[in-house]
């Protein structure tokens, strides 16, 4: 790591990056409040709208005119899906393509950009990891932070991330609406629930929540943690049937057969993002047709599809919070020298909760997959355990203050 | 109508029925606490568990406990799907079925009903036209009232329905987030949201809400009130794709080609249930499918689901105020004198917001469905109008102060 202590004075640069969630405002907002207090330091803070792919198009706007307008970044924080706009930019090997980075710090400097700030999931701390090893071949000083964000809650070094918590109480909250609409009836009847999470289940698991607070969840949740089993799910469900009416049960959209194959991979199997992850869809429905076949009973799935990183009405406090502490983090550890790293969270308490905010370097966590332990997941893999619903629930508690406009949050708009 | 004006002593049940909703334990907290205010003549209150089918098998319980309990009445208003359970029990035509009803009124008798409110939508109204349809023919005193309860809105007779206004909020303020998060990238892309409503447009024509805050809303609404033609559908999109890179169309569930068939038939066609209704699903993935095979660019669908009707931690205050209401004065109607009748609402300004209840005879309301006028859709048959907007607008104002526990809602449990 370069320039370590030695005070770098120029512009900063942040941006935002793959899929929305309801907290990544927040941390764009951190990082406003964060620059604000550096500012005889870092006096200006561009934005990059969409990203670095648009940053590339020259597409660049003065996030300053923020600094002291406490009720535009209250707003911001309460509104989902990043403001700035977002991209799903794979940046090259540095090594293959060092034009590629050339042309990207040439326009760095047209700016002076020495700081840079990159909110975003696995595949945005990929882009920090190239830009750090590139800047380690070059002359230009400039500080590269990762600050995570992402719903999965998939990234390592860090007990969780920005935006899990609020996507995991709008979860819990919907389970818990759902367990009580599933009632209502006497009639025998499955309800499957799908819920995001391609290789891990932090957010299939936070189904379980609504237990801790009335004794009511699902029957079964299955992770993408464990092989799905299609003969112990019937025998699962037929078990259940066997003790009331409504069957509930969560799914990851993530779950696979024993062979590794999707079980909603019929759907549209072939297709692949640009980070060559397949899409998915259609676990929920599925498994609803193998109850209909094999158990003949009234079935129906729902996915809770994009809400679960939207759904900024329901956002978490204590996500939000920590989401500007880790946007103004960010800006303080570089300021004080640190770069290639991501800002990552330590808890040192669950009951009561507390954590510290830390670093770490961003290239040991780029590219890897932090799953479900575990001590989380029961023994017949078709539920998660009381440690699990304890590490979880502090990260869903509180409610922000909303700003209602005529019935609708208010949204801030640049 | 039979009992006019004549003092009737004697006890009351009520049952829910029907599909869920968020404001239909507020109409019943309305009940419970307008018996409490007419205790001299109604001593009790029997509520039926699973509707009339519940009470059929002797299902019931006492609710005059919770009379006073004002915490409990509270928690019951903020809680979604009928708390006392619910069915959709059809019940036969009283000249030909007449020893059902005798059965019926026989249970009555047990418990010296001499007041009955179920509160319900279409379907539960067509039960309340036969019950007083038969109760003309004996001798058995008991007045019975219709409290209604769709979040459909499309009962005749009534300027809105108890739970709508609860769901239409959710639907604005989820079809809001929704435009938020399809704004992020500026690869072209179309999502459609797909909607509950099977004959009336309502719930989907409040997708349109969010332009009333800042402007921005879908770019298509199709109802079912209009025939849906593919080809015109194809030709919006692709003049939507030139303007700007994220179009956000929403469609009812119910819409129809030129042939009467649903576009979703394809993939529940035949099943229907027990009041002859066709289950449907998947509009919105028939067209996600139409939009990849005819314009080839990224497209997805997503329904709203089962929130719609259960999403209570969004509940409109506006709706729930008015759901408690009214359950209040299908009681005072009664006692009054009221019988066969559903309790209604008339609205006498919409800015300021003002309205009236009354009732009407449910001859006149059961088994029809009220559409969405001509003057609330646009002339291409794509969107609503401004007056549609105007006549939503203030049935999803106000957000109640919902208590939560660790960060979920709290919620009643009989």
């Amino acid at each position: 790591m370069k320039n370590q202590n030695k005070r770098l004075i120029g512009n900063a640069l942040v941006g935002q990056s793959g899929g929305p969630t309801a907290a990544i405002n927040a941390t764009l907002s951190g990082v406003i409040r964060g620059v604000a207090e550096a500012r005889e330091t870092v006096p200006t803070l561009y934005g990059m709208r969409y990203g670095i792919e648009g940053f590339l198009s020259g597409d660049v706007i003065d996030l300053s005119k923020y600094f002291d307008d406490e009720k535009a970044l209250s707003l911001l924080e309460q509104t989902p899906a990043a403001a700035l706009g977002s991209c799903r930019k794979k940046l090259p090997d540095p090594s293959k393509d060092p034009d590629f980075f050339r042309d990207l710090v040439k326009r760095f400097e047209e700016l002076n950009i020495r700081y840079f700030f990159y909110i975003g999931g696995n595949d945005s701390m990929d882009t920090v990891a190239k830009l750090t090893a590139y800047l380690e071949t070059v002359s230009y000083e400039m500080r590269v932070i990762g600050v995570p964000k992402t719903i999965d809650n998939d990234l390592v070094g860090t007990d969780h991330t920005p935006g899990f918590g609020s996507a995991a109480k709008y979860i819990a909250v919907t389970v818990s609406e759902y367990l009580r609409d599933c009632a209502v009836y006497r009639v025998p009847a499955v309800t499957i629930i799908e819920i995001m999470g391609r290789d891990a289940g932090w957010l299939t698991a936070s189904a379980a929540l609504p237990m801790a607070i009335d004794g009511i969840g699902p029957d079964y949740i299955y992770l993408p943690e464990r092989t799905f089993d299609r003969e112990a799910f019937l025998s699962d469900v037929r078990e259940a049937l066997k003790k009331h009416p409504n069957v509930v049960i969560a799914i990851s959209e993530g779950i696979r057969f024993a062979d590794g194959e999707y079980v909603g991979a019929g759907s549209q199997s072939g297709a692949k993002d640009v980070f060559g992850h397949k899409y998915l869809a259609g676990a929920g429905k599925v498994l609803e047709s193998i109850v209909r076949e094999e158990i003949g009973c009234k079935v129906r799935s729902a996915e809770l599809s994009l809400s679960q990183r939207c759904a900024a009405h329901l956002a978490s406090a204590t996500d939000l919070d920590e989401s500007v502490a880790i946007g103004r983090r960010a800006v303080s550890l570089a300021v004080d020298g640190i770069s290639g790293h991501m800002v990552t969270v330590e808890r040192t308490s669950s009951e009561p909760y507390a954590l510290t905010i830390g670093s770490s370097a961003v290239g040991a966590i780029a590219n890897q997959i932090r799953s479900v332990p575990s001590e989380f997941i029961n023994e017949r893999g078709n539920h998660v355990t009381e440690a699990c619903i304890r590490y979880l629930l502090p990260l869903i508690e509180g409610e922000r203050q909303i700003v209602y406009d005529r019935g609708i949050p208010k949204h801030f708009h640049f």
